[in-house]
């Protein structure tokens, strides 16, 4: 894409208003818009980062057995008054309004009852199940404060899967081919190495459920952690539980601030019960469905990648969620024919299929090159004068800040073989 | 995919509350699940349909111009009283609630207010100048009446672009070019030869705006309409204008059901006036950008979709929107090497590309028959004991009926040069 076409532009200085790392930086380089508190635009080189993230949560989803659907917002009371959810003193994140035909309706802020009810309709055997409905869908919560950037919104997108088994075995097996799942889009996304699975309480069903917590100094949870072990515990298992079973002494863990970046959760039978979601078992006696849910956001994974894969002059984009791969930067575009040059340069790339932004802006060198490090883009590639004289171009690694000299086919060669991509 | 796995069902019958044709086969065949009047939610069959419709429209968006955003539905009452339309009073569809923050909300049921809002952040020269962005999105509207299936709900995709224009001129050209785009559009999803740019009273800002509508018999609208002059107007056009300037007499026009399956609109300065948009000319001078909107909602445009290319056995999808090219379905399963002899067939198609949903149930060929007919994938390919013996595949093209029998190599290469996919 060129630079002079896309609507965002670059911004010295974040709002006043805005005090988290993420939300600043991905506002001052035009990936996000804020309209209001915990309800963001995302612009152009956003929706491409967010896009970039769900394309790998939805091929983890679909290699586990998910099955993609996408499940309405609006809700009546019935079916959350069977599970005892409608309340306001029960639940008090609902955003609730009236019909005009009359009636309540609610925005819904999880869809365990919605997918409940729906599965009623396709599960009467054991010979149904398992099955992995999932959706990648915007959920609202009427969260008093409304800070950490995009972390933390008042509407979000949420990958919601759920899990429906029938016996314990065939759910435990799914959730921990969950967790590996989980443990791989973090990994890809750039975020695997800080980010743990955190043993957390679980409810009557399990004794444990488990967050995925990445340690990160901008993050409203408090983990304890043992590095060297692999082992994290969120505060409630650190007062409650034996952590004995875990191998762990609470002296052996560390206090950390973290993001909680995902959950999975053994729900048991407490919506299939209240829902009557019953099947038929091998012997034809009729059992409540046991069910799981995994949840991930897409945009708080990107604004934890932000917050940790970051440094004084921009964001520093993994490749895998990277809006584009190259930032071509073309200098000295007042001369037609290095113009021309650069031009060519641009359209063989994108013939390669190289994702590329490039910089064809009527801007000084040092401007271009301030933006290039504020967008985060892992390769920027050099065009000038001077390229188009000598044959080299200079490629720089935004992470690394390493420089190369490439001649043309050195350059295509590189990110052709290039295995991130 | 395995038709096995597929967690939803066909049914032989629809609800009884669901009167529109193209939600009883929808529900029927497992694409749709009524949540409640007015909110459906999407199946993966169902998914696969829209997201192949968003594919179109984002090709056709992306061709003019279009970059894509996506802007939040949570609203703050400040924009929309600037415009005029936060009460009740002018606005009957607003979805309304309170945060528990403090202060109203509503949940955005159309966006000029929040993107000339947006825009006014990156718009300050003519320089800056035509931009168009767009995203896909969903709308909630309370709508007295949910009818129609999911042609009219309370809760919708739709594909909303904004034009913003420094001169007339610039902006004409533009809303040209987004009305040929959409007659391509409506051309791939397989409804241009009944669809008709419609005049509408235009406002304002000029003479008509224009609808694209679908001569249909489950419409909630009226055009009329000369098939052979290819013209259409609305009703208020037929009361209001001279339709001499159209080149058509009333006696001329035959009064016809139809739906709305988009529209465009000249805004002109209306939401830069209200909220101060404002661009400096080549001269210096200070003039509110020139506005123009343009929706299309995937849905509908599905639900439209099913109202004409059905007939009484069930759905009949045109290639461009159908969730799978193939249905291959396999009989004598019970059979293992036929059974294994089929599975090899599905795999080779997997292999190159086909999009094959794969009929591997154990259940009666009648049976499989009749859900085929009623999923309404374009080609189905029939593979028993008998092809196994005879290497003839008997495929029966789904819109016509014909049926054909075809060599394992001729079947690919029927597949593979079909530049309808």
């Amino acid at each position: 894409m060129r630079q002079s076409q896309l609507f965002t532009k670059t911004r010295k200085e974040a709002p006043a208003d805005e005090v988290s790392k993420n939300a600043q930086l991905l506002l001052r380089a035009g990936y996000i818009y804020k309209n209001m508190a915990g309800a963001y635009s995302f612009l152009p080189l956003g929706l491409r980062v967010i896009e970039k993230i769900n394309a790998i949560i939805r091929e983890e989803m679909n290699a586990i057995g998910g099955q993609e659907v996408h499940m309405p917002s609006l809700q009546e009371p019935t079916l959350w008054k069977k599970s005892d959810r409608w309340d306001d003193d029960k639940v008090d994140v609902w955003f609730k309004s009236n019909l005009r035909a009359g009636g309540e309706v609610g925005f819904a802020w999880t869809h365990e009852e919605v997918i409940t009810e729906l599965m009623r309709q396709y599960i009467s055997s054991y010979k149904d199940l398992p099955l992995y409905p999932y959706q990648i869908q915007t959920k609202f919560r009427n969260e008093t404060r409304a800070k950490s950037g995009i972390m933390r919104t008042r509407e979000f997108w949420m990958k919601d899967l759920y899990s429906f088994s029938a016996t314990e075995e065939e759910h435990n097996k799914f959730y921990e081919a969950a967790a590996l799942a989980y443990k791989r889009i973090f990994d890809r996304i750039g975020i695997g190495d800080k980010t743990y699975r955190t043993f957390a309480s679980g409810g009557a069903f399990t004794k444990f459920s488990h967050e995925f917590q990445t340690l990160c100094e901008a993050g409203e949870d408090i983990v304890y952690v043992n590095e060297v072990k692999g082992i994290a515990v969120n505060e409630e298992v650190l007062a409650e539980a034996d952590l004995s079973e875990l191998g762990i002494t609470k002296e052996e863990l560390e206090k950390r601030k973290s993001i909680e970046v995902g959950n999975i959760f053994s729900l048991g039978t407490k919506f299939s019960e209240a829902l009557g979601l019953m099947y038929k078992d091998e012997n034809g006696e009729e059992k409540p469905v046991i069910m799981g849910s995994y949840g991930i956001g897409p945009a708080r994974a990107m604004g934890t990648v932000v917050e940790l894969l970051s440094d004084e002059k921009g964001i520093v984009w993994p490749e895998a969620v990277a809006p584009f791969k190259v930032h071509l930067v073309g200098l000295n575009g007042d001369d037609d024919e290095v113009r021309d040059y650069t031009d060519g340069i641009y359209l063989a790339m994108k013939e390669r299929g190289v994702e590329v932004l490039y910089d064809d802006r009527d801007a000084r060198a040092g401007e271009k090159f301030a933006d290039s490090d504020l967008l985060g883009i892992p390769y920027r590639v050099v065009v000038s004068r001077k390229t188009k004289e000598e044959g080299k171009f200079e490629v720089v690694t935004r992470a690394t800040g390493e420089v190369r000299h490439l001649t043309e086919e050195e350059l295509y060669a590189d990110f052709d073989n290039d295995e991130n991509t």
